[in-house]
């Protein structure tokens, strides 16, 4: 068996992705003194170029350094190997006598390994998690998930402080296409009923303008005010993302997913809140792309889980192909060897006992799994307002 | 003379106008062990309600505890008093025997405090500056900008590693109204020609889009990706806001400021760069009111000046009515004493000489500015990209 392993970060960045290579390469390193581990530039593009970085030539501390950078350090790509890519990419991984391929990344990325794997060659295939939306199915959360968390929790404990102090209405788009994880956890420092956000969409469940208007109108009737969360991917009663109602024309990215602004759904609803509120403070914006790797919040957990992560891929890939599943076995998390197939191109939808039933917003069941990851709100005292 | 001293807060929030309260408050006390603080809610629209929290019954712990929460503590108005309002206002500040009225805002409040004062009682008006957009004449910096600053700052390294990782163009509207300092921040930790934001608009330069999409492409073809800063407030050549080219009908606030969405902007120039760049990744977002406040992103120093602007203004009041400048001697941040007029209604741009002269880019006079202001960079190793 050769000493060679190829690794590679796939899809959106996150805070600590960094920290699963560095998991990896340092496990490899301990195991096979000798191991030439070559990092993949701009994932399996690399691959298929032969594009590496010798992450076995940098010490442990410099990979260390690397893993607490937020962002994919190697860089990315969103490319879906057909069948030609995919054979460009095994004659890579034998020409550099490969010996496993450790690919970290969502589920897209989990496909993409599942159709390499099913190409057949001598190279244990492993797909390691990460991602902000928390959607991996085989996952109790996923690495990324717990920093991007806490920036959008302390994003919208800033905005409902903004909003006490000069009430008014406000509302941020939040990333997640199909589920609602990051965008539920906007509540996370809830601790009355009177906290912000008030309202939570999601795509989970369906979306009408009309009961939106109404909810805000009840809320700021009890409060004064309105701090609303809201996925960009929001769906209609029908399944139908809410932008499609909005806009004429969409793109899709290779992998067939509609490419959602969250600029033109805010536009549509501060349009439609304007209407509604005439006179009323009314305020929209898009975090868009802060919350998944912002500078100095990464948090401490989520960067050890991403870096034991990287380490069991390590490990695991001497027995062969599979994706890493992050579990919880209700004491602490857990690492599993899952089959590829049960992630690759599935989407772990939030629970439903994670919502209110008769109201948008988080259960006290979904509060329970937030606080569970979510870190500490910070120790404010009592508000005058 | 009376030992009743009126503070309170107005305009839009920062992440250490508490700060200023905490160190007004304390002082007078330390001066006054038997003065009574009363902390206005919701600004001068608390004082006409004689609508008061009593600040001196609160320990000195407690204070600098309060001190250190982000966000208008005390509640905020936009509010501009016209005669009747005035007389009010006065009324109540006699009634409870007022001897000062300090007021933390920016140029909008100081021109209330202006208004106050003319009206004529014995009654001394400070004016304590605070704002993120750094637009008050009479200070080198306001409190509240350096760690809105910071925030963007990070913002903007986050994002640069983003397109680093996945090729395309980004645009991040940012909040500044006429001054376009907050915007240029995105710029402080730029360490060479391949660092975004490569391409900064102020409201300070016209703006064409012609001119914008010739420039993208420069530097899209230089670095392969373009990172660009925009403030939402970016002016036509002749000096109209860009917005009102894009939108038929323009909201004013009560200070007849044009209510500007940096979403409406975002969208449009979306749009613009998707047709200029069909099949580039285009993404834009508008960081909005997140800059300002964020918790956990108080700069120690924008805290320490924010308390100490207090400390002053509790200082200055007994000389009568001002406004206080916070001013640089060349080596250190000074506080003085000036004239209500010489802020009130006015707008510190940011000076010609921190753009470069024949690109969309902080000069090294700008550079060098933000670097005596915005905490370090975070120190991450070299990139593999």
């Amino acid at each position: 068996m050769s000493d060679v392993f190829v690794i590679a970060q796939g899809g959106g960045p996150t805070a600590v992705i960094n920290q699963t290579v560095a998991g990896a390469t340092i496990e490899i390193r301990r195991r096979f003194p000798r191991a030439k581990v070559l990092g993949a530039r701009y994932g399996v593009r690399g691959v298929r170029k032969g594009d590496y970085i010798d992450l076995s030539a940098l010490s442990d501390a410099d990979l260390r350094r690397f893993g607490n950078t937020p962002n994919s350090g190697l860089g990315s790509t969103r490319d879906k190997p057909d069948n030609k890519y995919c054979a460009d990419v095994i004659d890579q991984l034998r020409k550099a006598e490969a010996r496993a391929f450790i690919y970290i990344g969502g589920n897209d990325t989990a496909g993409t390994m599942q159709i390499l794997d099913a190409a057949g060659a001598n190279i244990a295939f492993v797909h390691a998690p990460k991602t902000v939306d928390n959607d991996l199915c085989e996952n109790d959360h996923t690495p990324g998930f717990i920093s991007a968390a806490w920036f959008v929790a302390s994003a919208f404990l800033s905005l409902d402080l903004d909003f006490r102090a000069m009430p008014g209405i406000y509302l941020a788009v939040v990333m997640g296409r199909h589920a609602g994880f990051l965008t539920a956890s906007g509540a996370a420092w809830r601790r009355n009923e009177s906290d912000g956000p008030h309202l939570v969409y999601v795509p989970e469940r369906g979306f009408s303008m009309e009961r939106f208007i109404a909810d805000v109108a009840q809320i700021r009737e009890r409060y004064g005010r309105c701090i609303i969360a809201m996925s960009e991917g929001v769906q209609t009663e029908d399944g139908r993302p809410f932008l499609e109602t909005i806009r004429e024309t969409l793109e899709r990215d290779a992998h067939g997913n509609v490419v959602l602004s969250g600029g033109d759904l805010g536009v549509a609803i501060q349009g439609a809140l304007a209407q509604a509120f005439p006179k009323v403070r009314v305020r929209v914006d898009t975090f868009g792309y802060l919350p998944r790797a912002f500078p100095g919040m990464a948090s401490e957990v989520d960067g050890r889980e991403a870096f034991d992560v990287g380490t069991f891929a390590a490990t695991t890939c001497l027995e062969g192909t599979c994706s890493v599943g992050q579990q919880h076995d209700g004491e602490r998390t857990v690492l599993r060897r899952v089959p590829l197939a049960a992630v690759a191109g599935r989407t772990r939808l939030m629970p439903g006992g994670f919502l209110s039933s008769n109201e948008n917003q988080v259960s006290a069941e979904g509060m329970a799994y937030l606080a569970r990851l979510v870190p500490e709100a910070p120790d404010y005292p009592p508000s005058f307002l």
